[in-house]
């Protein structure tokens, strides 16, 4: 199996200087899911409720996502209610209800713990932990998290630096963790906390990837059309698990593809509202977008 | 010759979390000379009162730039003073004192109007292209400019984009200029405006070159130890311009190579108070920190 996902599934409900979207399909493992599957075979596990909409588990299982770790429990569905304002890098959540969420402890199903690659998105890193447990002996952890984590449950956060592989966050998050403004520093401080490399998204200014000797910037790509930002970097996770999982190269050439991988997927998610921006690319789009990042980021020495 | 830049010649106060320093050296054309000379011959043109100290006059004049171009009137010269705060992005201005700046009329000594690489550092547009009339037929004229001159001096700036090869600027001041939050249509707005090619500079995110057919992206240089941010702008359009100038190379590789030469010199800027970063610097630094700009943004296909 490819790669095993752990977040959440939601209905998001999003306004855009471009539009609105009410009960949209929407979480990280959602995200994650679809932009992973363009590489390799995927797991999700997470909770929805009794109200979740059939044809969204459908369209899932007809891109070849295991839902078999997608439990439906009594109650309704993780709801996320945001707007983002006209330069689209702030948003204001407007309403958060966990419903059924609230009470998710993940339980991975037999098959699933064999799971070679797996990825915690963002949820309490007590619950990312217990996955930790369940699992046996993945080759590599990423993992996720947010600024509600690092304030509010910082010992099982840390416990959790120690045991993944790499840590995947967005620059504040990056700053907040270390304390310190130095983005180069910061991610240096918390590579010593555990992880061997950390992914940090910069949004519209592209991503850094550190490990223990070296770093590496990559690109954004040049989006003219964001419509909207939401699960970005989850789907930027997707693409950066999805080619780890599909060519097993955890090199730091390899990784380093994995990022631009993760870049190419999260520019096809900001074009459109919910994973739509996702669902209908080709391999060549895909090849198409990795190649002009190669392209804009090149320069040769006089 | 190589490079003639027009622009402020200042003694500038300046506190950073890290130390102060009171009357230290600074203005556009010496942070762009320091770093220009080591690239090309460079001569400024700008002016300063019968106060500034002749040691740093010396220092230019050493250093192999021409100084005929600096003219001492009666009066106190240019002073800035400022404060940058912990995250050292954002600073404050404390006390600006145009004095002898106040009159300036750059006149371009006859020797130097032949110069084949011109930079027009950030003063009043009308100035900018009074120095335009002046100078007879440069092969590359570049410009920056800043939001004072956005809001207040449209029309002449309107003028002197349909004049200019290539604008440097910051990214907030391209947003501003193009009225558009989203960079990439910002840029290519503002290449609409007249100039052949813009140069976005995103501070510790690199900075964006576009043209009418392609983008370039360059990564920033990892500096851990940024002291004083003050002058790094001027610094990049030093390293630039001055790359240009003795290459003569103005084709896109070579734009692309000025934009890391730009990168490297802004990296060494800030790591000490004034220009200290930057004087006594060899071509093995320079060109080492080239190599690891090329190393931190290389990836392949897999």
């Amino acid at each position: 199996m490819g790669v095993l996902v752990v977040g959440s599934v939601a209905l998001d409900s999003v306004k855009t200087p471009f539009g609105e979207v009410r009960d949209a399909l929407g979480g990280s493992a959602t995200f994650f899911s679809v932009a992973a599957a363009y590489f390799t075979d995927v797991a999700l596990v997470a909770v929805v409720g009794s109200d979740f909409p059939a044809e969204h588990v459908e369209m899932l299982r007809s891109r070849g996502i295991d839902v078999s770790g997608l439990v439906t429990e009594t109650g309704k569905t993780f709801r996320w209610e945001g707007v983002y304002g006209y330069d689209l890098n702030d948003r204001e959540t407007l309403d958060t209800q966990l419903n059924v969420f609230e009470s998710f402890r993940p339980v991975i199903p037999e098959r699933l713990a064999e799971a070679e690659f797996v990825f915690l998105a963002n949820i309490d890193p007590e619950l990312q932990l217990s996955v930790l447990e369940q699992v046996t002996g993945p080759r590599l952890v990423a993992c996720d998290t947010m600024n509600f984590w690092i304030e509010g449950k910082r010992s099982a956060l840390d416990e959790l630096m120690r045991r993944v592989d790499i840590m995947v966050m967005n620059d504040a998050e990056c700053r907040m963790l270390a304390d310190e403004p130095n983005l180069i520093r910061a991610a240096r401080t918390v590579l010593g906390m555990g992880p061997k490399s950390i992914v940090v998204k910069k949004g519209e200014h592209g991503a850094v990837l550190a490990d223990s000797d070296c770093f590496f910037s990559a690109p954004a790509f040049p989006c003219e059309d964001v419509f909207d930002p939401t699960g970005a970097g989850d789907s930027f996770a997707g693409g950066f698990m999805g080619y780890l999982a599909k060519t097993g190269d955890v090199t730091t050439a390899g990784i380093r593809r994995a990022v631009i991988y993760g870049t190419v997927m999260a520019s096809f998610c900001v074009e459109e509202f919910s994973v739509d921006g996702m669902t209908s690319l080709s391999q060549a789009d895909i090849e198409g977008r990795f190649g002009m990042l190669k392209d804009l980021s090149h320069f040769e020495a006089g």
